[in-house]
């Protein structure tokens, strides 16, 4: 039988500003990716995301980003190195003790935006990201995007991680995204995206566009929650694996 | 034999901005209270003072304020109950996982500037503040302006706590310091503080300006270091208490 | 033939976060109160919505608050009075350059949230903050609540100033807002609204809930657009105005 | 005879936080670079600063940055064209109304930091961000680095500009900067210092480590005032051109 998780990025509204329907993503993921402050997430938002996310039996992860509010975390910075490990050790830090005081707790560390790109792309980046985190957190399970440079310090490293594959994104023959700009890249038919998360999940690989296998582990696949329209493509996603006898379920992380 | 512990507010400091001398402070005081990223304090200097602070054996504390980094915390603002508890929270996580990676570990609390100011006067705010922070660490002793709400906050809370006396302030007979504005309001002159400060520490009070006696706890004396002549002062004092035969040692909390 | 112009806050989202709908806004009223990034507002927000209003012919106002992005502007703030000056400087400055780099020109000043809040009821502040934006643009029109320390304070500076009441909200006999909390505080009927927006600026006074008249200058009137029951309700006050054969134009001024 | 003006960069304090000694700096310049509260500077800063530099005598410009208060406008920002004009549209707005509110006016333009780094690489980066900043205010003078792509870009653009040059830094043949690692790159002598600006202000040109002559525009030059030290060496650089008969006076601008 086999199993795989489903997460989402979340908790990503801040002070008046309202972003995505967590609750609803609360119903149909099994992992959340709760932003901790740096690019979005203030404290109530983590606290009421969290205890929402602890009371659904979803795991809860710390999401760190590069600390630009303005710019959602988007903007590629060249912070120093030593900077960028402590801005991601105040974030991890702060993820867990919120955790603790609403009575739940941090069991993954994940990525967000473009300190996400550029650790897929710089295994070197990425290692010195996860060891920072690690430091505040020893037992983190590390969610890396399946195939890439993060995956590659997950490895090195030797600490517990999870494969993450796009349920709505189109995959180049090396693994990479297919570009945004490009027709097909982004999946917006739920069935069409539900029935390739199946047959990923069932081949235990990425399938390319041309159609080429990369093996890989997959033990988590990412959802969005922004739209409506991406709400009901998560729920759809969930019902596909479902109805093909795959099991949704946290992931345990592995070495 | 007296015992008596000093404190002082550090990491202050801010991306390019530097404020204090925190490495003269460390050899002086016995207590460092960190700012955490609310008022002042970034991640890179949490990191290096706690190192520091861990390296000379003093022990550490969290130092939260409210989020205004433009008004350094010292503005008063209306922020919504459950929003501040949840700064609060969010300050003092970030704290203990920023110490828990050098090494360290986050014992006391204090607040800051205008928040501790508010709680000075207000029991149910200060009682409000330091719940939240005991809900993501129930260990942690909160230090205490004496005689202020803020003590009888923790004395109905039935926490660990210990009070604290300003070396350099003059004090209302109800306790109340001096306005800044008043003469003798602020002292300058080292010997003078260092004598006042041996003196409220044998009596186990506060002593006024007009000679009154406020029986109190005195756990700490709280010294600054902002300025070359705040460090020389803080030196002095340390150097006057040691000349009466009190002991220097971080304080124990009490019930 | 009566005149009155229909004024609404606008260009309050911010980075990534969307608030309100200005598109549809900007059909209904006559003038727009741009945010000027202390509260809310960046400057690609500011830039798209200026120039959208300019090419509507909707009227320009600059809008500035409290410097607090992560409370909205909500938070009453104690700010030196000489730094809040030069904040609102600051603001007000910016929106005049960013209005004059898309062809456009900033007309008007109104005070935002807490900050609105606390001059409605103190005429020295009031006056302060708007000397400050007069030191930058002597011709701005002042927009103030009718019958408030904010009229007080336009009359007895002699500034070109208009009157403003809201469309949503019901009045006490001295001229405040009911209290949110209070039945009927709020008004959610569109009807409603329009009907009594008619019979106030046909009367030229507030009309109170117990019936009270308090004669007053109401030279615009405050719409919202933060929900698509708001937008709906700006329609249908700007609707029952036209019916009523009251004309709707951009205030004058007067002082 | 000839005339050369003096700039430094200035109201880079924020908050509670000092940096830089502006008013002796402002004894020895004849132009300020004025934060804009995008790197640093906030509205209190500037307006006090752009008050002393006005009654000094001394030119004001705007110096705008990437709107990272905690990396002081250091790091590199992949943020997007049209966001990044909007900042520095914005910042240029703010600076402009704030010095009308002081009775000054800007009369030049000088970016800072990191992006002034990219602009000086990158001849369309700089077009788009001068174009930005002549949207709000057109008779800015540009200041530009001197050879290198911001030249080139005030050149095409056919404004008004002026060219810099640092006091302080030792120059490549290409007339690129001397990489702050290796020896000699920083100029620490005052003494050197001064009798280097004597010698390329008199020759027109450049004189690179290699003692290569690169003609060039020389209307400025660079100086800092960050440390006791560079005050020092500003008011040296200032006193050796003196002696040498050179003119200081603020730059005029040339197409």
């Amino acid at each position: 039988m086999q199993t795989v998780d489903l997460n989402a990025d979340m908790a990503e509204s801040y002070g008046a500003w309202n972003m995505g329907d967590d609750a609803a993503l609360l119903k149909i993921v099994t992992s959340a990716n709760i932003a901790c402050g740096g690019h979005a997430g203030d404290a109530d938002v983590m606290a009421a995301t969290m205890t929402m996310a602890h009371s659904n039996g979803v795991g809860i992860g710390a999401h760190p980003g590069f600390m630009d509010i303005a710019g959602f975390g988007r903007n590629r910075m060249s912070v120093p190195r030593k900077t960028l490990q402590n801005q991601v050790r105040y974030q991890v830090a702060a993820s867990i003790g919120m955790a603790r005081s609403v009575g739940a707790e941090v069991r993954h560390l994940k990525l967000h935006g473009a300190m996400a790109n550029m650790a897929s792309e710089d295994e070197t980046l990425a290692r010195d990201l996860y060891e920072a985190a690690l430091s505040v957190a020893p037992d983190l399970i590390v969610m890396v995007l399946a195939a890439t440079a993060q995956q590659a310090a997950v490895k090195s490293l030797g600490c517990a991680w999870a494969g993450e594959i796009f349920a709505d994104r189109a995959y180049n023959d090396d693994a990479t995204l297919v570009d945004r700009s490009l027709p097909g890249a982004v999946i917006h038919d739920a069935d069409l995206a539900g029935k390739r998360m199946v047959e990923m999940v069932q081949a235990g690989a990425i399938i390319t566009e041309s159609g080429k296998h990369i093996e890989t582990q997959i033990d988590t696949i990412c959802l969005h929650g922004d739209t409506a329209e991406a709400v009901q493509i998560a729920a759809s996603v969930r019902q596909s694996l479902e109805s093909a006898g795959i099991t949704l379920a946290q992931f345990k992380g592995h070495r």
